[in-house]
């Protein structure tokens, strides 16, 4: 992986990733600096796991295992690891360049902070309830671009598209209104039947991991093309998300309690008993060409969110809807409430109307060419911080 | 294939579907009445054509092989076919249930009939201009959910959902507003790297071949849950193909004039100076349970549809997102001018107020649980007509 991905992650966190080496995908899990090479370590583990699990180029095979599958490979892990049993098959993250870890099914980008919600209300409809009517009921939602998730440190080029021009007409060009949003991805796993739905108390059976992601989205492109059936060409030239697969386990010592969902109650079947927020630090970072990196914003998941991943996705299979292994959840922009918690530059520059002061001669409405935003995650795990993320990405120009 | 889906193509069609035999999914042909198992006659063809990719299972590694491959494969069947040589390898379709012939990628659904966009607009936005903005300058469109694409003869369950209840509150609740949409779908193939866009002139190497779709939705879920990202669950719960891909070379004796678009005249991104529309008529037929059918509605795409698939496809990838084999363009709900040229119950009902009379007592404004619902299509060829389709799928009940 590159410089900029490379992370310490402790033994408790047990990411999952997928490399290139000698020519072939494989997957890996990341202990420190290393990560531990799955497809080589498949036959020392093979009491414990079935090796074609390990050895298929992917997380795909092993999403689709299951819940007690996931459980008893990382248990399996766990235990060789801590026997040094697996010592062979480590190598030094670094040298290696991440590839995507799975194939992305379905890619449905929720839109569950109330912060977010609210700035885009007060942005585009002032005077008015922030919040659309039925924002508080229901996890609003869309389908994105499954084919144009990419992986961490993948440049992604400026779109061209359809937009009002400044002079009322309508014209084909460069965004100049490109954006990024941090975002927290769930990757799903387990099937469904048609027709079967998912109790959020059921969730743990399909949430396979978190990774971070960057719902880049040009704004210009979004406001013209965006009404009546919602977003589409700005966003779907491109979405990042980490190299990096943190499993649930790894995720437990960080559940909180989440909104109280009074004002007003949530129907039954989005109901929620136990913790369903992750209390998950993410910064943003912004460095320009030839430049230093300036933290543009820092955000916590917990305090930002106000739907829950188990309500999402019994949301989503609330109308019988399947879900397929390899199945993405955005939760959507995470913003705080202050303005230095917010998680894209339309709300940090308030639509270009407040530039971001990034030095004496340096401010930023929107991203500029050559500009690379970098989402850094963490959260408290049983014996210490642990890393989430990150994911990376440069702006290259738009094509000529 | 279900004798409801039993066609009889002539050899000038041959399009393909997958039938499951002795345990496998195999790639076949449709002649007559028969199919012609791919699988079996891939060593017969083996002069002509790679058999690995009549071996697959199905389409996708067809999909994945570009139009000149696809040009090659079709020659090489018409050829052996004239020849003979594939007689052993011919079945009836009708000892087959069809399968899904391809991996849907991603599915984008365009709103490309401006009589249907039209109609919404004068139901829901009355005294304004029916269609939006944007509508005549870019083929409006969104992404569903390529995950619960189901082929011919699946039935489909009434989904449960949000909406707004008859006392103005929100419940959770089968949906009573259950509805069809009568729509073209085109399966592409090839594949574009990140940034390239494909013009509306090179769109044949992308197009490989239409389906029928029938664009299953839940009116009373669509109003609550559309605002402001568009529709999702009142989508996702099904999308219905035909079991048959009809290939772009068969349809090319069909093509026809498009419209003018003169009135805004188009970006010169997307203009398209040969003919882009198809001359394809589809029938919407209703079989009430333990009833007759009654062909609801019939209308023309070549007349119905303002944006073409090139300039669909233009679009899409106008901002450089990538094309992948499998990917599906549904064309959005055709409809035609008159009433009884309208491709869904929510026009043809007018949203519920004016119930459509099938008979002496029996009348219909949404769809009940028995109900069949089949499209069937067909186009002239340089020999005589061709069907396209058919599609069918029967309303389950509610889960309990």
């Amino acid at each position: 992986m590159n410089r900029s991905s490379a992370v310490d992650f402790p033994i408790e966190a047990l990411p999952y990733g997928v490399v290139a080496h000698e020519g072939r995908e494989r997957l890996v899990a990341a202990v420190g600096t290393d990560l531990i090479d799955l497809d080589e370590a498949a036959d020392a583990l093979s009491g414990a796991i079935d090796p074609s699990l390990m050895r298929s180029g992917g997380l795909d095979r092993l999403l689709a295992a299951g819940r007690p599958t996931w459980s008893a490979v990382r248990a399996a892990l766990a235990d060789a690891l801590a026997g040094g049993r697996l010592d062979e098959f480590r190598r030094p993250v670094t040298r290696h360049a991440p590839r995507l870890a799975w194939h992305v099914a379905d890619f449905v980008d929720f839109y569950s902070s109330m912060n977010h919600a609210g700035n885009v209300g007060r942005m585009f409809r002032p005077g008015r309830d922030p919040l659309p009517p039925n924002w508080r009921h229901l996890p609003v939602a869309y389908h994105g671009r499954s084919g144009t998730v990419v992986v961490d440190g993948t440049p992604v080029r400026r779109p061209r598209g359809q937009r009002r021009g400044r002079d009322g007409g309508v014209e084909f060009a460069a965004s100049d209104r490109l954006d990024f949003e941090a975002e927290l991805g769930w990757v799903l796993g387990g099937s469904t039947e048609p027709g079967q739905t998912v109790a959020p108390g059921d969730a743990a059976e399909h949430l396979f991991g978190l990774v971070l992601l960057n719902d880049w989205s040009a704004r210009d492109l979004q406001s013209w093309e965006s009404a009546p059936l919602g977003p589409f060409l700005s966003k779907s030239f491109a979405t990042s998300v980490s190299a990096w697969v943190m499993p649930l386990e790894a995720l437990e010592p960080a559940r909180v309690p989440h909104p109280q969902q009074s004002d007003p109650p949530v129907l039954p079947h989005l109901a929620l008993a136990a913790d369903g927020a992750f209390d998950i630090d993410i910064e943003v970072w912004l460095r320009v060409a030839g430049g230093e990196a300036h933290m543009l914003s820092s955000m916590n998941a917990a305090g930002s969110l106000y739907w829950t991943a188990a309500q999402q996705l019994a949301h989503a299979t609330s109308n019988g809807a399947t879900v397929r292994p390899g199945d993405l959840f955005g939760t959507g922009t995470v913003s705080g409430v202050e303005r230095n918690e917010w998680g894209s530059m339309l709300e940090l520059s308030w639509n270009g109307a407040e530039p971001v002061r990034l030095g004496p001669a340096l401010e930023r409405t929107f991203l500029e060419d050559g500009d690379v935003v970098t989402l850094r995650g963490g959260f408290p795990g049983r014996h210490g911080r642990i890393p989430l993320g990150p994911v990376s990405g440069e702006v290259l120009p738009a094509p000529a």
